[in-house]
C-alpha cells in the first residue's frame, strides 16, 4: 500500500561500512513539495539546498544518504550537496532544482564524493519498485527500528511516511529527517500549509536530549496520481493552530476528502514523531506530557519542554520514581511563567501525585513501569493545553554518545 | 584559620538516618548580611523567610538541615520554617528575625517537626567551637566531598565560606546552598553589592544538569570583629560587572584592604563555584567553557551556557571525544544568536578543533582524558567573554538519579 506514481528504495554504497546508507524517493511527475527544515543557525549543505529548491513549491526527487551529515564541511560540502542535485537529475532525466538533498550522520567529516557520485549514477537501476521500507531503514543512524507508517483513505488516496530520529533531537522545524509521499492533488501553497500545521504540533513537540540537530529536515511530497483533489484553507490552517489538539478531530471549512486528508496526514505526523520519542538513545520509555488549564498554548508548551527536558524528572521516569518534587521544581523553574502552586496539579496517569501516601506511592511507581507513561500538569491560571513527548534518560544514552565517533 | 567571632558547627539529629543532618554558624553580634536566593518560581520555605529576614541586613544565625528541603510542603512547612527561627533565636538569646532557615534534601515530604525542635534547642550546647568543617560535611546530600576554604588577608581580616552542590544544578541566584562569614567590618549596603558582583559571575555560572534548585541560598555574614573597616563602592561594582573576568585583577577606587578583601571574597565563590562543577552529580570531570569575541557578555553567556548544558558535549567529553560537530550543533542552536560560522574558532585547552588530522585527533583525545577540561569558542563577532563551568554527563548521574527517592 505506497502512493501511486512514486518509486523508493535504499541501498549500500559503502559511506562508513555495509550498512544501508542511501536511499531515494522519485515521483513519476513533478510534485506539490511541502518542506520545514532546522532552525539551527549552522544548517548543513543540504539544508541549504533543499531551502532553495524548495522555494518553487515543487519537487520530484528525494536523494538521501546516513553516516555522514555534511554539516561543517565547508566549500566543499556545499559544492558536493549541488553536485548531488546535478548527478541525480541526469540519471533520472529531470532538472537538479527538483531535487532535494539530505544527508544525516557524523558533523564535520569530508564527504566521499566518488561514492555519492556512483550512488546518484545508480539510481536509475536501483529505482525499480516502490520500496519505501528500504528507503526507511537507509536513513537510520542510532534508531533501533525503522519508522515506517502508511495510510489508505476513503477517498483513495494514499499517505506513506517515514522518519528517523534517536539523538540530538529537539527539533525546531521537523525531527532530524522525515518524509512523506502521496498521491493526493494538492497545490504547493496548500500543502505547506498542512505541513506547517501537522509539523508544528507533532515532530516540533519531541525532545530526546533538548539538543537541536543541524540537519532537520521534513518533506512531503504529493504527486497527484490518485487523481483526487484536495485543499486546505486558511479558515483549516487556523482551527489547527489554535485548537487544543496535537491534530484535531474535525476541521471547518473542508470538503470531506480534504478533511480526511488532512487529519491522516496529522495521524502520520503524530505516529512518527511518537515513534521517535520512544526510539530516543538508549530510552527504555515514551513520555507524554500534557500541560492542561494553562493561561495560553504557549505558557503551556513552555512548562511542558521544561519538564520534558529535565534530567532529573527523565532520570525518575526510567528509576519508576513518582518524584513530585522534581515536577514542582521543572515547572517552577522557568522563570518567566510563574503559576500558583495553590493551583498546581500534578497527574502520572490518572492519579495525583500531591499527598499521595505509601500505597498510592507504590501504585504511581507501577505505573510507571510502563512503557509510556503521561504526566499531566494542571496550572489552573486559564484553558489552553499543549502536549509534548520526549523519553526517559539512562545510562544507555550516556553510553551511545561518550562512545559515539572515536 | 576561620574570622573572628563566629561559632559553626554540625551534627546528627536523625532526619533520615545517622549521617551530619543539622548544623549552624553563629556570630555573637548581629552581622552585615548579604544573600542571594534561587529564582524558582517554587521557592522552598526556609527561602520565603529567609527572603523576609534578609531585608533588614542584618543576620546573626544560620540553621541549615540536609535530608529534607521543606519544599512544597504546604502551610505547615512555611509554619515549620518560621518556628526554627523561633526556637533558635530562645537557644542562643537573639531575635528571630535575625537567623536564616535552610534546607537541603527531598523535595514535598514533611518535615519532622520535633526532631528540628530538639535540634534547635541543642544549639547553645553544641555551639562550642568554630568547627566550620563539620558544618560543611552537615549540608551535604549527594556531594561527594565538602567544600571548604578560608583566607586570611594581610589587613587581619579573615574568610571561611563553603557550599554544597551535586545534582538539581543551574542556580540562577546562587548555588543550592552556599555560606560565608567574615570577620570584616562592612556595611548591609556594601555587603550585599560586593556579594552580587561575585555570585553572579561564579555561583551563577555553574551548571551541572540544566536543572534550578528551589533552594538555591547564598548567605554570607559580616561581624566586623576583626575590626578592619571595608567598603565595596558602585564604581567597584560597576567595574566587576562589565570586566572580562569572572574576578577582576584589581578594582577601581577602593583603598588597599577594601580592594583585597572584595577580590579575595570574589577568589574564594570562585573557587567553590568551580568545586560544585566538579563534584557534579556522576561527574568525572570539570569543563570550563570561555565563550571569546562576543558582541557582548549576553551572547557570549547564552552560547557558553548552551555548550555546558548540552547532553551530547557531556558525553562526548565523558567519552574523550573531540567532536567538533558536537560543538558546532551547540552553538548554532542558540538560535537568536546567529553567529558566522566561518568567524567560529573551537578549541579544547590550546588546541583548535577544526581541520584536525588524525595525530591531532589522537593529542585531542588524550588531552579530554584529564580532570579539568577547558572548552574556547571564539565567535569573532566583538570582544567580550565569559566563562561558565559545567561537568560531564555519565552513567553514575543517571543511576544516582534513578534512585534516589524510593
Amino acid at each position: 500500500m505506497t502512493p501511486k506514481g512514486f518509486l523508493a528504495s535504499g541501498w549500500n554504497v559503502g559511506i562508513k561500512d555495509d550498512t544501508l546508507d542511501f536511499g531515494s524517493i522519485h515521483s513519476s511527475v513533478p510534485a506539490s513539495a511541502g518542506c520545514m527544515f532546522t532552525r539551527n543557525n549552522f544548517p548543513g549543505n543540504p539544508v541549504i539546498v533543499g531551502r532553495e529548491h524548495a522555494k518553487s513549491g515543487r519537487l520530484q526527487t528525494i536523494v538521501v544518504n546516513s553516516k555522514n551529515s555534511n554539516v561543517a564541511t565547508g566549500p566543499d560540502g556545499l559544492k558536493l550537496a549541488r553536485q548531488t542535485c546535478v548527478w541525480t537529475a541526469e540519471a533520472l532525466g529531470t532538472k537538479p532544482e527538483l531535487v532535494l538533498p539530505s544527508s544525516t550522520g557524523v558533523i564535520g567529516r569530508p564527504m566521499p564524493e566518488e561514492k555519492i557520485r556512483a550512488a546518484c549514477q545508480s539510481l536509475k537501476a536501483k529505482l525499480t519498485g516502490a520500496d519505501f521500507d528500504l528507503f526507511s531503514r537507509a536513513i537510520m543512524t542510532t534508531d533501533t527500528r525503522p519508522k515506517l507508517r502508511s495510510v489508505q483513505l476513503k477517498s483513495g488516496i494514499t499517505i506513506t511516511a517515514c522518519a528517523k530520529g534517536s539523538g540530538m533531537i529537539e527539533p525546531n522545524m521537523a525531527t532530524m529527517l522525515a518524509y512523506a509521499a502521496t498521491d493526493a492533488s494538492i497545490t504547493p501553497e496548500d500543502l505547506q500549509r498542512l505541513v506547517r500545521c501537522a509539523v508544528d504540533r507533532t515532530f516540533n513537540r519531541v525532545s530526546v536530549d533538548s539538543d537541536t540537530s543541524t540537519s532537520d529536515t521534513f518533506v512531503c511530497l504529493a504527486n497527484g496520481a490518485s487523481n483526487v483533489a484536495v485543499n486546505f484553507s486558511n479558515e483549516a490552517a487556523d482551527a489547527w493552530n489554535h485548537g487544543d489538539l496535537p491534530v484535531p478531530e474535525k476541521l471547518p471549512g473542508l470538503n470531506r476528502e480534504s478533511e480526511e486528508f488532512a487529519l491522516g496526514f496529522g495521524h502520520l505526523c503524530l505516529e512518527l514523531a511518537r515513534e521517535i520519542a520512544r526510539d530516543g538513545e538508549g530510552a527504555t520509555k515514551l513520555i507524554e506530557v500534557q500541560v492542561t488549564e494553562a493561561r495560553d498554548r504557549q505558557q503551556a508548551v513552555k512548562i511542558a519542554r521544561s519538564i520534558v527536558n529535565s534530567p532529573l524528572v527523565k532520570t525518575a521516569v526510567y528509576g519508576a520514581d513518582p518524584n513530585w518534587g522534581r515536577l514542582v521544581m521543572a515547572v517552577g523553574k522557568v522563570f518567566d511563567e510563574p503559576v500558583p502552586i495553590e493551583n498546581l496539579k500534578i497527574f502520572f496517569g490518572d492519579q495525583p501525585l500531591r499527598g499521595a501516601g505509601p500505597d498510592a506511592l507504590k501504585t504511581l511507581s507501577a505505573y510507571l513501569k510502563n512503557r509510556e507513561v503521561t504526566i499531566r500538569v494542571s496550572l489552573g491560571t486559564g484553558r489552553a493545553r499543549e502536549t509534548v513527548w520526549g523519553c526517559d534518560l539512562t545510562q544507555e544514552y550516556v553510553h551511545i554518545n561518550a562512545d559515539y565517533t572515536t
